[in-house]
């Protein structure tokens, strides 16, 4: 598997370029999730952290490529670290957060217009790697017949923290064109979407031709186009590492790429994945990720629980102790203790210790 | 006042002994309160801690002699650390624990018989001071007719933690005879107590003359009466120290004053107090006892209470944050953390980090 001529990383014309972005900090997950050590490089579920199930869900054994990971400076450590031993694997480090659009342009000037690649968020926990891969592999086939592809999870309860897609008209046998982007909805519509089937959440997984990529953001957002561009034409290489120019950067608008390109195309297309996902968005999202025992309480760390049930628990080494209650999260790390009810972590985020970090 | 001829301890003849009891080690108020720091020397409510706003309740300005405290050498340096700057103040140090009757003996013992002791607990807050002079006052004057006196605490709530005194036929104005003590009861009959309005709570407070404590101890148990003569016969004294003889202190049986005298005893009286008590039992007595801000939530150290109502967190330096709460209980104390209802408090002593300390 040669480089071929004017390709700057090394492909072959089946495989699926995982890119991977390592972008926010989680504050949702405070005091456990820091700045300093975001959700992604934290192992929340399981032995190994979010990112490098990431990784490992893209597999070279399951037809994907060497990973290209976007990530600030502030977590290229991270993102090193949890790397070692893929010496094939390839970093871009953004010189400034721009959010989606900027990232994945970076990544999709770095691989040939041809090649196909599969965008998936470093945060996010999915059971079924199976369905994963299968439902990767079904939406690059429509990638590579010039679909712009969002992975369409099935929902399993009326979320109204996330995005939904709804379905259009068949493609073929597993895609189907997106009938509408739908905002976070409210409750009433989000049982609406439900119950009617035909709804799926937007999980933020996409698969698409890097050159599709690049026409359809150069025809909905000309200047972010030109401005990443610019940014990788003045750009350097060290080692694994693609640093694109700051100045150039940081003057491009801080755009999604669903806002920029997705809700813009006529393109979209996309396949229903049914694997076992979660974004771990919050503390009861991860109550739910990890299970628990009969009671459905979970713990990490020493722990005493006395009449509790559906109760988690995580501590970095003080004891805790808890009688009584249900449905409570307890975190205790860096010398910040946490309790909230399952409904109260949506506001962790905006708690005065994980907004001051 | 000089001392009498014979007398141990200097006095006058009005004046009413305050014999403070330092015994228990309070574990229902785990983490705050260990072995090494149990609740009586904690400022638990207010500045002050519950052993130095004893003592300040038995003021010289209000007809009270120095007190004498009964402790234990765990307690010691405790003890002399609270006491320090009253030079009149006696210790009474307990070689081993044997309940109530033996160290209101020791005491006793060490008194003129017809010295009057009012006997109170170390670990109780009292928010009617002035309340509880006259109740004193008025136990004492019983006392010096022969009684033995109980404060019969004014019954707010239906407490199953309490034992309870009925009230008997009136002795003067402001005594009563006992007409039963009654043990703990369950909550149909304390309710029925509560509504009955002769009954009050045993608050372990008592007076009587010393004399005429230990004629009742003797009739009642000759055993105990002997075993702390002898243990006083051999003790020494060690500056304001007097040390009881530890083998002879060490044969004592366990017996409550209440269980060894009180309750067989045909002079047992008692006055009624309503002068806001409360024996801070657990965590939930505390929270009444500190009462809160309009949402019913205190705290104690750094702490941030969103959506809560009835929450009290007490933390030793660790930030707090807590969410969507009520009727809850945080205490960060000593690397460990306890999280309960305020049910569940009643729990907390047979908790692992409780038990074994």
């Amino acid at each position: 598997m040669l480089a071929k001529k004017g390709h700057l990383y090394p492909m072959a014309d089946d495989q699926i370029h995982p890119v991977i972005l390592c972008g926010g900090s989680g504050t949702r997950l405070w005091p456990r999730s820091r700045a300093a050590k975001p959700k992604p490089f934290l192992p929340l579920v399981g032995d190994e952290t979010l990112f490098e199930q990431t990784v490992a869900r893209c597999a070279r054994s399951a037809g994907f490529a060497a990973p290209i990971v976007v990530t600030g400076t502030a977590h290229l450590a991270h993102v090193e670290d949890q790397l070692a031993g893929d010496s094939e694997a390839r970093i871009i480090v953004e010189p400034s957060a721009r959010n989606t659009a900027a990232a994945i342009a970076l990544a999709a000037l770095r691989l040939p217009e041809h090649a196909v690649m599969l965008v998936c968020p470093s945060d996010h926990h999915i059971t079924d790697c199976t369905a994963f891969q299968a439902a990767a592999r079904a939406a690059a086939d429509l990638a590579a017949r010039g679909w712009l592809v969002s992975f369409g999870i099935e929902a399993k309860s009326p979320e109204t923290g996330f995005g939904y897609l709804q379905q259009g008209e068949a493609i073929d046998a597993a895609g189907y064109r997106v009938a509408r982007f739908v905002e976070k909805p409210d409750r009433a519509r989000a049982e609406q979407f439900l119950a009617a089937g035909t709804y799926a959440w937007n999980g933020g997984i996409f698969a698409f031709r890097a050159g599709t990529f690049l026409e359809e953001l150069t025809a909905h957002r000309p200047e972010i186009a030109a401005q990443v561009r610019a940014a990788v034409a003045k750009g350097r290489e060290v080692g694994p590492e693609f640093h694109p120019d700051a100045a150039e950067f940081g003057k491009i608008a801080n755009e999604s790429v669903d806002y920029a390109v997705m809700e813009n195309t006529d393109r979209a297309a996309m396949v229903r994945a049914d694997m076992g996902w979660s974004d771990i968005g919050n503390w009861e999202a991860l109550h739910q990720a990890r299970g628990g025992d009969a009671q459905g309480n979970t713990a990490i760390g020493p722990a005493e629980l006395v009449d509790c049930r559906n109760v988690l628990v995580e501590t970095d080494g003080p004891r805790v102790s808890v009688i009584g209650l249900a449905d409570v999260v307890v975190v205790v790390d860096g010398g910040e203790v946490l309790v909230t009810t399952r409904a109260g972590a949506q506001l962790v985020g905006k708690l005065g210790g994980a907004a001051n970090q």
